[in-house]
């Protein structure tokens, strides 16, 4: 892996475009021994020709055996090094509902929990009240006055909520209150160093009256606080590679990871005319698009083998519009794989291809699973496909004399 | 490759087992340039079927072009970065002999040299002497003296010996002894830092007097010492996998390689059967069982490329039972290649299989070299095993939201 500085290093400048399509947990397994994966299933006959006349392989979203979350997921897709880049819990958190946060605002993600008379927790997840329970007993812990910090408590999904702390004197470095396991109390709010001790004695005092607002409204009775962070301050794509970038994506927690990297984004409805004309509508005026299809992954993580193929085929019919477009470089692939066999993430390397005039075929002739086994990329990681696109693209100029 | 503490942080729990069969060597070379490896000409349709139902690769023990001993050999099979976490030689000869180092224990490799009247080294093995001299020798070495250290001095083989000082005030920071060629004198035994001095003074003291208790011993008239070192301080297996562990080995030094990371461990006698029923017995205590066999390696050592077959055949037989046990997850492989045609150790990768239910079929329906480099794994890490297998254990979570 070429690390950020090496490639903005050798920039080159290029009138060219780069469009990256991201058919979000696209890899698979099959469902019975020996059968084809969701992607060999599916008819493909427009990807299959950009396989055949690109280069394929594999990638490794963040290392073997290591099934990524979203985050992880397309930050190696977008050059990053996604062990080295870690975004917080909270930080994602805001992503995923499009909160839009300000440099120094800190964001935790929030449980609600149920804790018995003796304050244990008996339910992390207090019985997973419903997302509209939610946003009522999150519409009550706005009450809660912290002076001189704006304070921000949105609904997210069941027990789940961001909270923000929006003021100047805030520092990272309070700790978890979520011990991450039921039968004891939640662990008291700490700093982990000296600087953080104003912000956790503020954390406290929102800790504590909460706990006093919600005493009656068991199993939601309690709160639990994790990866209290503020937004990393990153080198930015625009910057590092030299694109005019765009995020096209129907879900706020893709268009948020894109906007943390420094891209811009556009709001699309949910249909995926939406989607291909929000594209058409951004590609004059970038250099780099990245679509995310959502669907794919849905229906892995509902474990419809079925409806998986079809999302694919039906993306595959599409592509004659996409390359309508006439991008220099066509990345397809996944975040990270999400076989409806397993109904949910996994480790699984997840197929690529790279289709791009100076591509030197590998003689694959389909975009699967078993094929791109044989690709040209080999195994390699998701974010070597950054520095690939660049140099098919013309963008990069050599390393050393 | 993830990092350890990267992996401990996404432990899931599951009541799943893993198990590591290492056929110490396996890797090998044709004899006739064209002609299969052992493994490629040995018989083997139990391991053909796992490698058909699995997924397969090759490891790459330490780095291409590396030739691992079998410390850095394990330590990449069990997790570890064998670069970043190095054994010294004192540690490994004290693993070799069996020898229980205590934490604060320092350990060095010792020979047995000649030197002449001017004290320049003439031999720096003395002849390699007979390990029953040398047990000769070590008794003579024990009458030492030093005050407030316990000194260990136990025989290895040829003119090989172990030194073990064990007292509350010893430091690592002393360096070899030995200048690692002839020629000139011992080095003298000189701290690499001033908190070592001490520890220098004693053990000058002791090489002093053991000069003088070999002077009339020839050839073996004098010590060498190298690799002077507690045992290291590393997180330990159990806790980083999550996983209750356990060595199955014949051979003292894999026992300790195991016992060193923190796993158990259980003697065994010479025979293939007493191997299977220490397994047997140990299975349903733990979650994950090393099995170490080593006449793969021996027969390669000794240039028998014939024995090296029949022994992986052997091997093979006994896989029915092995699987009896039901494992969730099987990983075969070797810590290196030890290629009959080279009589040594090598740096050639080794090929691996990984048997689950969750594997994603390669293709690959033979257990060989040039099969395997055809394999899912690609070419890998030997420390990405540990993950791979704990995340088709489902024993790892997502990693980032």
């Amino acid at each position: 892996m070429a690390d950020l500085e090496l490639i903005q290093g050798i920039l080159a400048s290029a009138e060219t475009k780069i469009l990256l399509l991201v058919l979000d947990g696209v890899g698979g397994l099959p469902v019975e021994p020996g059968g084809p994966t969701e992607l060999e299933a599916a008819k493909t006959p427009n990807l299959d020709r950009l396989a055949a006349e690109g280069v394929t392989g594999l990638h490794q979203p963040v290392a073997p055996g290591i099934t990524p979350g979203s985050g992880p997921g397309h930050i190696g897709l977008f050059g990053y090094d996604p062990i080295r880049y870690q975004i917080g819990r909270g930080v994602l958190e805001a992503l995923g509902v499009g909160f839009e946060l300000e440099p120094e605002d800190l964001a935790a993600r929030g449980n609600f929990c149920t804790v018995d008379a003796a304050g244990v927790i008996t339910d992390r997840r207090a019985g997973r009240i419903s997302t509209e329970k939610a946003a009522e007993l999150c519409a009550e812990l706005r009450g809660i006055d912290l002076p001189g910090v704006e304070v921000f408590v949105e609904p997210v999904r069941e027990h789940r909520f961001l909270l923000v702390l929006r003021g100047p004197e805030l520092v990272e470095g309070v700790a978890d209150t979520d011990p991450g396991r039921e039968g004891v109390p939640p662990l008291d709010v700490v700093a982990e160093g000296a600087e953080a001790r104003d912000t956790a004695g503020r954390v406290e005092t929102w800790v504590n009256e909460a706990r006093k607002r919600l005493k009656d409204h068991e199993p939601a009775n309690m709160v639990l606080l994790r990866g209290l962070a503020r937004r990393p301050d990153w080198p930015l794509f625009p910057a590092v590679f030299g694109l005019r970038a765009v995020a096209v994506a129907q879900y706020p927690m893709y268009r948020g990871v894109a906007r943390l990297v420094g891209m811009d984004s556009v709001e699309v409805g949910p249909g995926r005319d939406e989607l291909l004309s929000a594209l058409e509508n951004v590609w004059d005026d970038h250099d780099f698009v990245f679509v995310h299809v959502k669907d794919t992954d849905k229906a892995g993580e509902d474990g419809d083998f079925d409806r998986k193929v079809k999302v694919i085929e039906e993306i595959d019919g599409h592509l004659p519009r996409i390359m309508a477009l006439d991008p220099d470089v066509v990345l397809v692939t996944g975040d990270h794989s999400t076989p409806a066999a397993l109904r949910s993430h996994s480790w699984h390397p997840v197929p690529v291809l790279l289709w791009s005039k100076t591509a030197r075929r590998d003689g694959v002739e389909r975009f699967g699973e078993s094929h791109c086994l044989r690709g040209g990329l080999g195994i390699c990681r998701s974010d070597d496909l950054m520095p690939l696109a660049l140099a098919h693209a013309g963008r990069l100029t050599k390393y050393g004399a």
